[in-house]
């Protein structure tokens, strides 16, 4: 089927192609005019046929509300606006009833994949009615990877990114035991082979997956990982898994302690162990690293 | 090659069955006559040829203590034992030096594999010194899984315990992740395909495991989880992994946070939660559920 | 100086006979006519001379939104309204900006002191302008403890929920703290005076405090707390501080970990040790609790 | 009465004048023969009369295991020996039995103070038989600071150091609240007088507490810590505390992340975070900072 590709970075150029690749008509815009079909958001909206169908593929927060407020000015009852960035669910509700108001139908889709997705394909978490994800069947198709797996339609507006939201709340959770494990093995000196030990845990354990085979390839790369530093991001949907999880008074412990972990490796110095260390001294008159 | 086996129960019977298909002989001992190959731990060692192994396969603890140190009595120099069971990394020193007083070799395998090993095979982390290692390559080949995977000769004695312990401890936090990420889109209203939702995560994500097939399995026969409590035991390894790592000053946040989920899930009533009642009534006269 | 008081309950009740006993002139307003001065808020408003001040001692949010609205309706330019309840500070900062707009000002209040402070004095955080903050010292004066301590002008509008929320934060933190010590104490055979202990450290140690005391009379009217069920409430600030925290990446985790401590108090059955009680069952053939 | 005291340190130091002071007769031994009354610890044994008190107070471990031996070869049956430093109850439980097998008794007692001691007494937390508590009640009632508590006869050998350790567990929770409160403060703009609600919460709040007068104390005296760094050692007890807590299946989520806060303050990059950068890195491509 035809369909509008805003956005085509890393992830929307690969979807693109990947649509393509698969049989559909994709008309691509981006700011960056050398990569664009098209030369504006209007010309866009105008080489599709209505009803049409328009994939938002930009940052997350301010440029994803811009485009569904533009979108929303252009487009005609009928047609359907898909958002697959990482917006927050909360967003999602606002934009979706914004759109519906004009009669144009929204859908949400978390996706997940990365630079593997191209050739392996993208699992895809969808929020919206019944009738518009059925619509777009025929491009979920083509972008999920092959098989019986890959896909669900999670509930209303806003299912989609919520699903994906938790997907990554839980995989937070799993790198930072897998990181955890690795750092109390590197620290005992009685196993010698630790390298090895996550190599053979591929196969026969319970600890099998793809992010064991995904550290066992940054262990090949780099064995003691000197090339990096203990720097990590957090890309939002962490942060909303722990606060929608505080809304629902449900205990997270160990994603929120995965979030923090991350948190304090981007801190040159802990204002709170300071305190800590301010506290020793007081009472106990104990040395102060100063 | 020729192996004595004790305790054959569903580990070690397994593993018995499954060295018995790979070719080797097995003469196995367990304290229930009906399975037992011997009649005695004395007629077992009499009827293996030295120099010989033999795989220890009974509960960690006072168990192992009594059959490594009968095993010590009735063994000759340049036989090896091998402990298969769950022993704390800090009992097989023991052990290895125990036994290598009387010139007898020792071998830790922590054995990851439950009741798929018999088809799959068994993921053996092993530790001893290479000679050890190297005389037993053929029964370790035969037990681990098909593949260049499924087995680590992690260091000396006690590394093959200790790198198991730290899989478990792993695996803890990747099963409280998961838990923890069903707990809340069970308890957000907006994602009505939880279910759908799991299973979809098996192609294309950053999170697809086996401990993710194993959930989806689990929930494919009882949806809502209502035949079960929430109520999860810890076999050791955890504990230990927990109490390694404050030894060497390593902080484990979400494996201990797991571990910490799993004692409180027996608890009937919680201790510390009827002291921060009691507080709560001391000073803001807060309702309490008495 | 003359104040109007909306809420006359256990809080408010209390503060307004403070203020009476201080020498303040007190019309206060309640739903209930029986202990209401007036027959309506408008009443109220009318009682007043400008400029007024009008304290609200409401329910956080959507009583404290609708009563702000409604003074804002009723009230002139130049008056004060004091939100001294438990509201967010994100409500503070819009009740603050609608009531700017018809020249109206607002001063929020974090009131520490529960059943304590009518006698004792109420720990006051306050947040607003420098000038109506200065308008209302005596009615601050008259309502804090005595001495230097117990009220602070924190910062504009919202400062004083939000240093109140944190505050509540630490309390959290600090109520575990003592509640995990307690049930440690309590599990171990070894130590057979456990409220003794507890009544010993209310001298020279490093943990005496408020909560102390509190804990021990909690001991000594029910030495094992067995009228008590392990449950615990959260009023708000505890979620609150967690998610202000998110928002400016700060890790929190022994607060996170009071909070979460409270969720899980209030659950008959853990969902996500559920699933992992299952997850158990499908990898080891685990006995399960049903 | 009359004591042995040996480590004449800044505790064992401040302990024996308070003791003079109360009238005690005090035979100090220290490896500094400038500040020791004997010189060997077979001169202290000759200078006391039987039955004999000997207090140790040095280093735990190795310095403690030595003296307590050497006491044990040269004290006679009656005599007492004290443990005041900061033993492991399990230490204690084994010197206890040692010299009880001689004859001699065993008190161990936890002592908290500090610099402040001197001055205020010490709070003391003690283990060990009826009888030999008893006898040492007039070494203690000096100790201790004035009034009702500050003293605790907490059980049998080992109670004393037990009851100290959980005490310091609770310590290391409530420093931890304290000092996250603190960095959230500093770190979100809405509140403008940090340092003044600190202060102004020693009074009429639930978190009133003498860590909460030492925070206002270190904040008078460096408002900003810009003196300190994020950097705090751990004294063993937090350690013990967990790993007592991991044995009795007791969970500890708040007083074991404030001991793992410590651990981690003192990493100067974070081996575990730098798998979580690895592992972004795999399979995001996500920016790594090396």
């Amino acid at each position: 089927m035809q369909i509008g590709m805003i956005g085509l970075g890393k992830m929307g150029g690969n979807m693109a192609e990947r649509l393509r690749r698969g049989g559909h008509e994709v008309v691509g815009y981006d700011r960056d005019p050398q990569i664009s079909d098209v030369g504006s958001l209007k010309e866009l909206v105008d080489r599709l046929d209505a009803p049409r169908a328009v994939w938002v593929m930009v940052p997350a927060g301010e440029p994803t509300h811009s485009t569904v407020r533009l979108l929303g000015e252009m487009l005609s009852p009928g047609d359907i606006v898909i958002d697959g960035g990482n917006s927050h669910y909360v967003d999602d509700q606002k934009h979706g009833a914004d759109l519906a108001a004009k009669g144009v139908g929204f859908v949400d889709v978390g996706v997940s994949g990365g630079v593997w997705g191209l050739e392996n394909g993208y699992a895809l978490m969808v929020g919206g009615t019944s009738d518009d994800v059925a619509r777009l069947m025929p491009i979920f198709e083509t972008l999920k990877p092959e098989g019986e797996d890959g896909f669900v339609h999670a509930g209303e507006v806003g299912a989609g990114h919520f699903a994906k939201m938790v997907h990554n709340g839980i995989e937070y959770g799993m790198m930072q035991a897998f990181a955890e494990g690795w750092e109390l093995l590197e620290a005992a000196d009685i196993v010698t082979d630790v390298h090895g030990s996550f190599k053979s845990w591929r196969q026969g354990t319970v600890i099998r997956s793809w992010l064991l085979d995904l550290l066992v390839r940054a262990l090949d790369e780099d064995p003691g990982l000197s090339d990096l530093k203990g720097y990590a991001q957090d890309s939002g949907e962490g942060r909303w898994t722990v606060q929608a999880a505080v809304d629902h008074a449900v205990p997270l412990p160990v994603i929120t302690a995965a979030l923090y972990a991350r948190f304090a490796s981007r801190q040159s110095d802990s204002p709170a162990m300071k305190m800590v260390a301010a506290l020793r001294n007081q009472f106990g008159g104990h040395a102060v690293t100063a």
